[in-house]
């Protein structure tokens, strides 16, 4: 692979933006004229173009004009084999997952299946600018051997591991608490820390498992503790009720998952919509992650997720956005980023004390605006952070995977450039960090998928948009 | 113009399905193979095409193969000069129209620039199949005269009109009572009716009306009743506040609309995320509609629309749809029907009981699912009879005016394709309306705008997607 550079405007952070209110640029790292220059996939220098340039003369540079170069979106919760039939109609959670999901998902156990839905699901992480996603597949062994296969065939550095569930689904699609504690074991072995891969024990939800299986996820958790553990969680009030009727010695949804020792570092719950105060306190406490997943929680009328709550830096939780594609309805994090401001203002609106005066908590209401800062980080280096991945991607920090996206402001729907046109204006001559943090913006909710022109993975041109 | 006739897949509606649970289909007119003949831009038939042909030998006829057939889409409530400030960050209503709005607004009084936005704001239009909106301008006259010699440009059938505001708004941008029934007047005699203009009276809201200004409304509302009245109500919490701080004989916010006498037929309250049910009452028994504008609602958090509250049989309220662009961050109606249904859903759930069981209301809940029978008839028949101009558009009916879009299920993000093709699988091999009922579905939550391949006004191409 060599060495090579690339020129262009970069923006990465160094802190979290949530620490910095009203001066959220103390958070970030932009050069206007960059260098990022890569050594066999990893980044092996960074910085102002005219300070980096001479350390590597001779060295190839491909120039990136006229684009804002982030590192590559963190997708922090997926489901490879719902790539048909995001957008199906009309339903919760609970029944959704029956008449749609189950079955489309059964039939990725057929290998030709399975490589033809896998091949669409990497086309469009790259399309949608993601270059790592913590990724939920089936219980059936092929489908996840395919995964891994075109995971590594891609180089992308992705989390996932055989999806388990034995109990409130069909029978065509349940596993056994034993075939899914020796499938895990073979992918494990056959396939974590293989490449770029990263293994996830992945019981599907505590509502989907009998003890039998989530005692299975014990026992791996506690044979390979550096493993990933990746799962629902207070999704939606009638699995809740379920769960909690389940396990009636547990006084809350997170309580299951700390009975099998689950919840620790590397621990991520999706959703967390119905999560309690003292349920967010044990996830701080515990370095355990939320994946944030407003599309899904919106599209499936699951609820407002309470993100100002979820990062009270009294009991900060480490949160990465996930589209949960598709339960959410769009692959692209971008369309993640629109939903999620909009769940942000609502609940802005309600703690503002303007509907109820009693629900008023400014500080809490202030830390739901997701500017494009705030959202933009998620995206990376929060979302690294989240996954405990965050020595290997996330940021332009020398050693890191050269992973990374150039976005493209005037890109979008008709309405996109002549908007972008209005904050370049504003913004005057040349593109200083306000100017780009607008354009984020503008992307975030003006534009969509389409903004991403290029996405790079381990520093090869992995997507061009046409 | 002459007599035409297109031949393709078509649906429009015959009937409300709100009305049909069960069997929505009962609701609709769908012909797979069906023949729209048009002279001079008005529909002189409709039907099966094996029906229709034989009656119209040897008129011309234009194909518009494998795409689905619909009325052009009627946006209820729209912002023209808001058209670049689209996606504008970080704010509620107030000080976001401070802030963003109406510094833009202004500069729509200098003609060149007006005619510039409102070059932009129809080719947006014609773009997201928009064929109808009823808009709100400026205060300024330059502004209006521009609007309606666009609007008269481009054939389209537009009720639009001088929005006053006095009351809580810059002094540079304020009108006068006199100025505004003064502008009015004129705007009303050379404009109103002049092609397919029509005239919406336009206090911008009560918020931003003086007690004079207010009169004036009632005034010019008395000397044409024949005009339409176009305004905001109850969208978000502070400005409910407001309005009845400076009306306090008044209980509620459409009580103010009520002392003016403007609430009855062809008034349109945009927003009224938060009317109480004494209010939709009232809406109801006196055939006033409101424009429900989800994408704005949730991008301003301005709070969830009860849908199935105004859709209440006994107390049926007149519903369109808005993009409320700028407010929404959206042109097209396609993503206002994805926020229709993420709005209806959350309260799907809120009113299932499964949070909090003493607010259930299994009826109202269910109403709040908005299908893609409902959602389209509501960009169509719903919205032109909730404007009063379901006599001119909305449907295929013969008399009607030829504006119609053609939709093309294969567009859209990349996931789009793949995702169509297990809808037409499923389908089989002769597209039937259980099929395209699925495809329109995806159309509104996986495509968007992109899904427009034409749209035609007056029987006339107006647009094609490149």
């Amino acid at each position: 692979m060599g060495t090579k550079a690339i020129r262009g405007t970069f923006l990465d952070f160094i802190d979290d933006p949530w620490k910095h209110v009203g001066d959220e640029a103390a958070a970030t790292r932009f050069h206007r004229d960059g260098l990022l220059v890569i050594e066999d996939g990893i980044v092996a220098d960074f910085g102002v173009y005219d300070e980096v340039a001479p350390r590597h003369p001779g060295v190839e540079i491909t120039e990136i004009r006229d684009r804002i170069i982030l590192p590559g979106f963190i997708d922090g919760h997926i489901h490879l084999p719902q790539t048909r039939v995001l957008g199906a109609y009309g339903e919760q959670l609970l029944p959704w997952l029956q008449k749609w999901v189950f079955p489309e998902e059964h039939r990725y156990s057929e290998r030709a299946y399975a490589e033809e839905g896998t091949k669409h699901f990497f086309d469009n992480l790259l399309a949608s600018g993601t270059t790592t996603a913590q990724t939920f597949t089936t219980g059936n062994l092929t489908c996840n051997e395919v995964f891994f296969e075109e995971a590594s065939k891609r180089n992308m550095r992705m989390i996932g591991g055989l999806t388990g569930i034995d109990t409130h689904v069909p029978d065509y699609f349940a596993n056994t608490p034993e075939q899914f504690y020796t499938d895990s074991k073979a992918l494990i072995e056959k396939w974590h820390g293989t490449g770029r891969n990263l293994y996830a024990i992945t019981p599907r939800f505590a509502f989907g498992a009998s003890v039998e299986l989530m005692e299975a996820c014990r026992r791996l958790k506690q044979e390979h503790p550096d493993l990933w553990v990746n799962t629902h969680i207070s999704e939606n009030p009638a699995e809740i009720h379920g769960v909690l009727a389940l396990h009636d010695d547990c006084t809350d949804y997170l309580g299951v998952y700390e009975k099998f020792d689950l919840v620790g570092p590397k621990f991520t719950g999706g959703h967390g919509v119905w999560l309690s105060n003292s349920e967010f306190r044990r996830f701080s406490e515990k370095g355990a992650a939320v994946a944030f997943c407003p599309s899904s929680n919106l599209y499936l009328g699951s609820g407002l997720f309470r993100l100002g709550r979820a990062l009270d830096p009294e009991h900060r939780v480490l949160i990465s956005v996930g589209t949960d594609m598709g339960g959410g309805n769009r692959f692209s994090l971008l369309n993640s980023l629109e939903d999620a401001y909009k769940v942000g203002m609502l609940q802005n609106t309600i703690l503002d004390g303007s509907i109820v005066p009693s629900d008023q908590d400014l500080e809490e209401s202030e830390r739901n605006k997701l500017s494009s800062l705030r959202a933009f980080y998620l995206l990376t280096r929060g979302g690294a952070e989240s996954l405990y991945i965050d020595d290997k991607v996330g940021t332009f920090d020398i050693g890191k995977e050269a992973d990374f996206v150039a976005l493209d402001w005037t890109a979008g729907p008709p309405a996109a450039p002549w908007h972008a046109s209005l904050l370049l204006e504003k913004g005057g001559d040349e593109l200083s960090l306000e100017t780009v943090t607008d354009l984020l913006f503008g992307i975030m909710m003006v534009a969509d998928e389409r903004a991403v022109d290029q996405t790079w993975v381990m520093g090869e041109l992995a997507y061009q948009k046409a």
